[in-house]
């Protein structure tokens, strides 16, 4: 870029300074707005539109692809449209200040046609991999900056605490520790040293457990909860983090867009975040249109810039006036949006677009959805599959001579992929379940009937017919492509109908076609593929085999198959938990203590799900052993070490990963039965076995009340499969 | 009573100094611990045994009847033992200290073998007439007084916010306005002035909303929802109540029986109370045995009083003296355990038990169970009863020729009484709905054939028979008798079965006979008894006539034949939101609002019953019109009333209660959607016309935050029926 005296500016405090210090109000408030290049409703703005709100407004942000409202899916057309756009603002902008180009990446930039669409993070945290999830990172930021993205709009850093909300999928689970060590790999995987990205953490501070399970709800936690089951993924991930997306939902009354102690108390003071805050799309209209906590566009943009928010994502030159006006009017502090300004700028300059904002057109070929990265995807979908029940059933020998394959989610890409994908299915590369296992048995043996759409039953009998006929049955249901509250319609099942927030149970069309094929006694698998965990008692009681493969991605079909005839070891461990039903809810490993009045014998227990935060079953029999600590005492401060033993029992090559848990046996306020601090994972061949390490801040046994974290001194046990140890915390600062 | 002297102490605060200052350490423990005489688990406790602990340890407090564990019903025996140990206490201590003696009587004096059974509270809320709760209050005063019981663990001020809870029926639903304003109705009738009675608001400050709906499982909400939804009815009560129980759960991670915040510094400090802190049975050795929050029982008891408890409910002489080895090891200060007898004592001398602590015997024959009573336990079961569906059915013509009675509900006293009464079936006294309908129609034109009981089926077949048969058939469904979480096991189903806390549908057995029974085609009414809201959806849809009678008391069965057959018209008003089903949780009138982040199209709507709080249909047909306020703008401080018509457009002499809500247009914190601030009730002839006033404190439309409360200025919309009208607060303090 050229600066408008013909120097190039550089990556400095002191020239950011030089160009505060030159820019008027309107310049500031343009960089503090976004747009977007798409259709959002009636409105569409092409490339066009929003040249000319960069030249006549400053807008600082433009979001042209990458995002569901994008009408510019092509790689190509992408790049292209990222550098005519930064063209523009370097060249014919005053000051010449490079865009912001943000998308939504959520499982790899799959709003672009043929990049690499990796499993979503709910099947990513099923492999408790983090290295894992950091090579996907990676190779997800290579396919972003390829495209002229420049800040991707995750990690997703919220605990999904309600199985029944629309977002589970983009989370990492239920366990606050997991959802931390998978998002600060995420974070580290997208910082590639090559391809600067800036990365969000979101959604401040607690977004994972609206009420009703319904899509930005008010998160009606005490503080104490808000502390130790919300905050510590951001706390985990903030030094890392460029920017912070505040959530949609209220939060004590407060929204999350609108709340200076959240956005400045707790983000800026208690954490000591310095990066960039920006908004999640409507969130500042959200304050006037629906939380009703402003009048008007204007106070509710006082109210965002005044509680912390530096940046409003989709607001446009009409935000901007608004804010010049707010200053104009004395209603908010021109200083107040020179130091969000100022946070874009080092935002900018920290990703290198002063020094060069555009990309090489050649990288979209080489980058976007290359072998490796294909591979990568294909290697994390193994590694997510999830063996829920196998009455030895599974594997099914490849040498099978009929196998039928049944279900909605059999051969349907677009479900495979889940949400935050390309909805135009005619552009999607993959292979599914069907092609999957006709690239596994041969094609000649498979026979494939649909059976039943997500919400409809279709040829039923014809599927049982041929399960009574076949070897083997494969039937894969779950759900279908949705986001948020299981919308938007033209690509998701009408409002209110499965997946819908009230039903976590399969739809009678899809439980018909089990059953039928089930009662045929043909050994069968179930297959699921779902964003949530959907409750099945009746497969959990009928079904040979039963394979939970979350949103796998493009090669999902491909693992999913290898899964089922023993290629892959499924080695998946489950992110959260499967609740019986509905009435079970909220169903949470690690529920607080409480009394039983009547006794215990009266009281149905109070964590009983059909499958447990952790469950997963291998082909293989290993043996979990000696835990033990790196000491039995310590400090309040410092860390320890568990170890334990992991031995391959049987004859197959496989995976165990284990998880950690604690109990404060005794505390000054009430804390979890237990709590998840840490996982590893050994790949171990038959009669192989080796000692896992894991190492647990003491700090993160610290007893959470309003105002009060500390580390309290005593017992606590430590459990690991079956085995339990403790630890003495003693009241001294350190080992 | 005489004093050591000889002297008649007087309930005076002299008097009062004079006696703490006589006392040692172990008459003061002795004060602030109670017994039992009846059988808890193992634990037997004879009035001998008793006795001894009033003699050798002080105790002060005994529940020798009235309660769930007395082995003495008898209303004789009942007054034999109080006025036993009151002599007791009286003649054979140093200080001749009179006792107190609490019952639980939750719905009258329900312990005791023919005392008047009322309505539970869930049904007493669909009355919408405080002045009713009140005279059910005195009636049951008199009753207890009449058997010396001289402290009742009653009114609930708890806020039912989630339908599965075992104690839903015990509460006045979900509505705080409606809970404070009928709770504090039971204290004015409990505080008849012909019969000092001590009265409990229970359970400070929140206990309604557990987590998974599981009895005393925390109530982890924000503060701000604590004081919207919770604290309202202690506040309209701590006047008048003379004792505080504390909450068995934890909010916020604080056991309520061991917080210093709740106890003192809310309790206390800002609402001023004064009174007795009394634990609920076993919640201080909860703190040790469940809540982990105490290692022991001493260090349970030495934060429970540091915290602000006055009295070990049931702690009896270990308690006592686990309190003296506090003070004497310096653990607890002496003069806590003073400031505590003080607050006991003062409650014995204002219940007059310093003057006399006995109670004539021949009362028990002349008040309990005496017709007036009774007469008012049925106005009030009629009055309760809240017609869900008509298609015109109802009611049924009194001169048909064959009426079926059928189901597990129809013909049992036990489960109409519903828990928190006497559990020996052979002692109860009242009428059921098979007998309410023989009563009407004439034996002889009653056929009744149970069909199942609340789990099983019997013979469907036969009542389905008997139903083709009929001209009318009456299916009488719902839950059985049970407390707490759906036990103890010898009344109750076993664990787990329903009633249980994760399912609100009725169980399979039910729904077989219910659908059986109205296929037969013949004019069907399903009536519900049972203490929550059932999810019946398919009832809703088929059934031509639902009645739900909650736990109607003794002459229930009465009422609901009356009620079928036309001779009393259902004016009941739902005080709580019954649910589609237990995915819908939870479904509350009241909800925050929050946005639809991609449009209101693609989201079910947030609160969507089955039947919305206040619904409730009548056989006539009611006009409500010209809602009107007092002043359309008032200050932040005063009073609005709003006015509306009710006109009788009907044929038949009814009643009907209207609902006053109001929003908040626009507040600095997320608000309820709408809050509850009225109810009023009119009789009308047909044809008749009335005006209903409802009075709203303006202090009432206050919004909440943490650590903030005030009246805002601005619009607030209220509505009744489908009428509206805004009020403009101005900032000013008065009209």
């Amino acid at each position: 870029m050229t600066h408008e005296d013909g120097s190039v500016p550089e990556a400095s405090a002191s020239t950011i300074d030089d160009l505060l210090q030159e820019m008027t109000l309107e310049e500031k408030a343009g960089q503090l707005v976004g747009s977007f290049v798409g259709k959002l409703g009636e409105a569409e703005r092409s490339p066009e539109d929003v040249e000319r709100e960069i030249v006549d407004s400053g807008v600082g942000a433009v979001s042209p692809f990458g995002i569901g409202i994008s009408t510019r899916d092509d790689p190509e057309l992408a790049v292209e449209t990222a550098n005519r756009l930064q063209r523009v603002a370097v060249e014919e902008t005053r000051l010449g200040i490079p865009l912001l180009v943000p998308v939504d990446a959520v499982h790899g930039h799959a709003y672009i046609n043929g990049a690499t669409v990796f499993p979503h993070s709910i099947g990513m945290a099923a492999t408790r991999d983090p290295d894992l999830v950091e090579r996907a990172g990676t190779a997800t930021s290579r396919e972003l900056t390829a495209t002229g993205a420049t800040l991707n709009y995750g990690p997703t850093c919220d605990v999904a605490r309600d199985q029944r909300w629309g977002r589970v999928f983009e989370t990492y689970g239920e366990s606050a520790y997991l959802c931390g060590e998978l998002a600060a790999a995420e974070i580290r995987g997208l910082h590639a040293p090559d391809d600067p990205m800036g990365v969000t953490a979101k959604h401040f501070p607690a977004y994972g457990q609206p009420a009703r399970g319904e899509d930005a709800s008010a998160v009606d936690v005490s503080e104490s909860s808000l502390r130790r089951d919300f905050l510590p993924p951001f706390e985990r991930v903030l030094d890392a983090a460029d920017v912070v997306m505040p959530c949609y939902n209220s939060i004590d009354g407060e929204p999350g867009h609108s709340s200076e102690r959240f956005l400045t108390d707790l983000l800026r003071g208690e954490f000591g975040f310095d990066g960039v805050v920006t908004s999640d799309w409507g969130g500042v209209d959200h304050l006037y249109q629906y939380h009703r906590t402003a009048d008007s566009r204007s106070t509710a943009a006082r109210q965002a810039f005044e509680a912390g928010l530096d940046l409003v994502s989709v607001g446009g030159p009409d935000y901007a006036e608004t804010l010049c006006e707010l200053v104009r009017n004395e209603e908010l502090s021109e200083r107040r949006l020179t130091e969000s300004a100022r946070a874009v700028l080092e935002l900018k300059a920290s990703l290198g677009l002063f020094e060069d904002p555009y990309v090489d057109p050649e990288r979209v070929g080489e980058d976007v959805g290359c072998a490796a990265h294909r591979d990568l995807s294909l290697d994390a979908a193994r590694d997510s599959m999830t063996l829920l029940e196998n009455d030895g059933t599974l594997p099914f020998d490849e040498s099978v001579d009929d196998v039928l394959v049944t279900g909605p989610n059999a051969d349907d890409l677009h479900h495979q992929f889940g949400g935050w994908s390309v909805m135009d299915e005619s552009n999607l590369e993959g292979v599914t379940v069907r092609e999957g296992i006709e690239a596994v048995v041969g094609e000649e043996r498979v026979t494939y009937e649909q059976g039943a759409s997500i919400t409809e039953r279709l040829d039923v009998e014809a599927a049982a017919d041929a399960a009574s006929d076949a070897d083997a049955a494969v039937v894969v249901l779950g759900e279908d492509w949705y986001l948020h509250e299981f919308g938007p319609r033209e690509v998701s099942q009408p409002t209110g109908e499965f997946p819908t927030r009230t039903q976590l149970e399969l739809p009678p069309a899809q439980r018909d076609l089990l059953e039928a094929v089930t009662e045929t006694g043909t050994p069968t698998a179930l297959v699921v593929i779902a964003g949530r965990p959907l409750s099945i008692p009746w497969a959990a009681e009928h079904v040979p085999g039963v394979l939970f493969a979350y949103y796998p991605g493009m090669d999902g079909g491909t693992a999913v198959a290898e899964t089922l005839f023993g290629r892959n070891d499924p080695s998946g461990r489950l992110p959260i938990s499967v609740p019986r039903s509905t009435g079970h809810l909220p169903t949470r490993f690690d529920h607080l203590r409480h009394p039983t009045p009547i006794g215990d014998a009266e009281h149905p227990p109070s964590y009983d799900p059909l499958y447990a935060f952790g469950h997963g079953l291998t082909y293989t029999d290993f043996e979990v052993r000696d835990l033990r600590l790196s000491s039995a005492t310590v400090g309040t401060a410092g860390t320890v070490t568990a170890s334990v033993t992991v031995e391959n029992l049987g004859e197959r090559s496989s995976a165990r990963a284990v998880d950690l848990f604690v109990e404060d046996v005794v505390s000054s306020r009430v804390t979890p039965v237990r709590e998840h601090v840490g996982c590893a994972k050994a790949r171990l061949d038959p009669g192989e076995e080796t000692t896992l390490s894991m190492d647990v801040a003491v700090e993160d046994l610290a007893v959470h009340g309003r105002d009060y974290e500390r580390v309290e001194p005593g017992a606590f046990v430590f459990e690991c499969a079956d085995e339990r140890v403790e630890l003495t915390v003693e009241s001294r600062s350190s080992m």
